[in-house]
């Protein structure tokens, strides 16, 4: 009976299914070939699950086969936690780049993911299924508890029309007049926000038009040099989560 | 005579020749190609230049033949300015994510690139090279006007041993009590700071009390949840940007 490491802890992974004293899971199938392949799992090996609801637990691998085993939950090992609240609405970016976008934003404690189609959006096909696959593997080494919903994508237009009245949103403008982003976060107390990120090539003056006359709308900039979309959207993130969030 | 430009902008290249009115600069063999067989420069086009020392120069293409030109500098576009002083000591990383990083940097206005040896660091083996190249691109991209320091890689020992008096360090420590990054940056003035980040893992022990015991160390965490070693920096470096540096 060893417990499961790889570099930086324990093996913790993310399941649907409801976790409890004694309760059977069943792993994926990527999981099982994960564990039993790559982690070369035993019979009665440790490891951690989490599912969002009911905390983390301590389970034991169990019923090893060639291509299944299952999981038994033993006891709690901590109580469920959330994130804060605060969504990332970033226009999608290339294959690569919109990995290291999904993985970091996770790990950085964003609770939601909203692709948003702007005018000057080039990649248009995203790909959900990656995104939540990402999305999961960060949570999972990451220590968080929950894994952040990734949303289907919707158009900017769409996105402001339907906006949660109690939402904040910090419009990182890059094009125009703005404070900077430490000075703006001093207002505003915690609650929602969210983060809005233009595209490469950045949203275009009737979309920034739009988005500042948004009554939710704090506009910000992060300095005077020119950052990559997935650049911006992250380095908002951290400066959000430092003077608003958990950090 | 059209400006040569790409989604984001008008085409940036750092030279290292001198530039004044009149200046006669051949770029090198990357640089052709990429002008004339990508951008598909023609005689007159305009770019812009900087080097690091005399500011941003317009330039028009001249003596085009099938793999070389000349650049013709006409007027200053803009006066020469530079980056906080800050340094990013880190333990070096796969290929793909030392990209990212190299690139994220230099994008968030990093002043000088330091990798260092720690005992569980398993990426040995440093390409200055291509973490140049990485960092020139990503300074010609983001407007700036000097590209990133890229140091020869030392141990941790001799880089505390050697360290510069002035210089605060500012110490993302992942595994033990410290303050959150932003309330540790209400303290210290501007000036000559680094951000010191560990490899995958984590500083081992020994490692973080030497860290912790250097006079000039201000130790911070980044909250809770377990950040990559790329994401730790990066968020430190936006962080510090936006409450001690230019943003």
């Amino acid at each position: 009976m060893t417990e499961l490491t790889y570099p930086g802890g324990k093996v913790r992974l993310y399941v649907e299914a409801a976790l409890a004293g004694g309760a059977r899971v069943a792993p994926d199938e990527g999981q099982a070939h994960y564990l039993l392949h790559v982690m070369r799992a035993k019979e009665g090996d440790k490891i951690s699950l989490f599912n969002g609801r009911d905390g983390e637990w301590l389970a034991h691998v169990a019923e090893v086969k060639k291509r299944a085993c299952t999981f038994v939950c033993k006891h709690r090992l901590a109580p469920q936690t959330d994130v804060p609240d605060l969504w990332l609405c970033f226009a999608p970016i290339k294959k690569t780049p919109a990995d290291y976008m999904v993985q970091k934003a996770t790990e950085l404690g964003v609770s939601a993911l909203q692709p948003v189609l702007t005018r000057r959006t080039i990649v248009t096909r995203v790909n959900l299924d990656r995104m939540r696959t990402n999305a999961i593997e960060a949570a999972e080494q990451s220590g968080r508890m929950t894994v952040p919903e990734i949303r289907e994508p919707v158009t900017l237009e769409k996105l402001l029309r339907d906006w949660p009245a109690a939402r904040r949103i910090l419009f990182c403008d890059e094009a125009g007049e703005a404070p900077p982003i430490a000075e703006a976060l001093r207002e505003g107390g915690p609650g929602s926000w969210a983060i809005v990120t233009g595209p490469e090539g950045g949203f275009d003056p009737a979309e920034r038009a739009l988005i500042r006359a948004h009554p939710a709308a704090i506009p910000v900039t992060l300095g005077r040099r020119i950052l990559r979309a997935d650049t911006a959207a992250l380095a908002a993130l951290a400066v959000w989560q430092s003077l608003k969030g958990d950090w």
